[in-house]
């Protein structure tokens, strides 16, 4: 087998340290932004050139928490079938596949062409994600309107509502990021198969600690340390 | 920077053994196919449990043909500019970019379960192009109408007519290929600087070598041996 070294053309930087609360998939959470930071060996604007003609674009990177050289498995559990169901690998876009490589399609916010940076949202990678290449998304040959989809149904997850507690009110989180950290939460971070209306989970989201419960289709914050 | 190892779950078999040919974006040339084999590591039915439920999968690949460790160039000259103007590499999807990485959606025509293998239609790959990953295409992420494109216009290019000699007839073409063939010829495999109507190209399909000329909107093929 020819194995191939690939190194990261950049990372990703966000509001997310841990794998908890990111985006099960691309473009479901348009709040959730990030910037994504060239490596000094990339770090040049004409790498960039004709990018702002784009809205869209992809982005090849790793699983970078998921072990390496994990033995093979054929099958994972898809969160979508509630955790019960096998589904082969391939028919999934789960992180624990050979390689680790994720695909994303992300909506350009704004290209930095003096630090060469590019803001994106619609992301589902954690901070710190290694970023192995970046394509422009191009609609003709990308967008297949008629493709169908097998066990995903077409349709973006349900959401919650989610409210702040009085004890979860805090001046160090802006209005931006309480307008993401909403968005991220009322996708329902929990594990699929989970459902105890008593459990308190912790998302860290910044450098905060993010307490919350869910009942029924409401999720309550009730501390952000 | 941290590098990683990745290895080939598969190649690619086709009709084109050289780059000479080969679409330049997925989807283009829809009766051009493939067949994934899968390396024996990962040659198990139940990788591939649920994917028929899918009509069309990503592939994460290589190119293959690019010199591996080539300096970093930050621009590059799309054919579909003519190749007279450079873009940034993050503009555009040339192959000769970090990481060699490639991206394509390709329509599943047929999945072999006691082979492992995936027959697919749409690719641009040549043979022996060695795969990183299969990803199921999931519309409500990966398809956006609403995105717009730079220079690539959102249009597919234009096709020439094809008409063969009667030096060009062969019995050993099925007819199948010959539809393969016309259609990978009516777009053009030249490189775009390129107009000389005198001049005999030679391209490689299956085992054969083909030999065609261009006038205006008109590709003739000469020979076929």
């Amino acid at each position: 087998m020819n194995s191939s070294t690939i190194k990261p053309i950049g990372y990703i930087k966000n509001s997310l340290p841990e794998k908890f609360g990111v985006p099960r998939q691309s473009g479901v959470i348009p709040e959730f932004t990030g910037t994504i930071v060239l490596e000094p060996e990339y770090k040049n604007p004409d790498a960039l050139r004709g990018l702002s003609d784009f809205s869209h674009i992809w982005l090849i990177w790793q699983f970078s928490e998921v072990k390496e050289n994990a033995e093979f498995s054929p099958t994972v559990r898809p969160p979508r079938l509630g955790g019960n169901e096998r589904m082969g690998v391939f028919a999934t876009r789960s992180p624990f596949r050979p390689n680790r490589l994720g695909l994303t399609v992300a909506k350009i916010e704004e290209i930095n062409e003096v630090d060469c940076t590019i803001t994106v949202s619609g992301i589902d990678m954690m901070n710190g994600t290694p970023i192995f290449d970046i394509k422009p998304y191009i609609p003709y040959a990308d967008c297949i309107p008629k493709a169908t989809s097998g066990f995903t149904n077409n349709l973006p997850p349900k959401t919650l509502n989610v409210s702040f507690d009085e004890s979860a009110k805090t001046s160090e989180l802006t209005e931006n990021d309480i307008l993401e950290l909403t968005a991220i939460l009322s996708h329902d971070p929990r594990p699929a198969y989970q459902d105890d209306p008593e459990r308190i989970y912790g998302m860290s989201f910044k450098n905060k600690n993010v307490s919350f419960k869910i009942k029924d289709e409401l999720l309550t914050v009730v501390e952000i340390k």
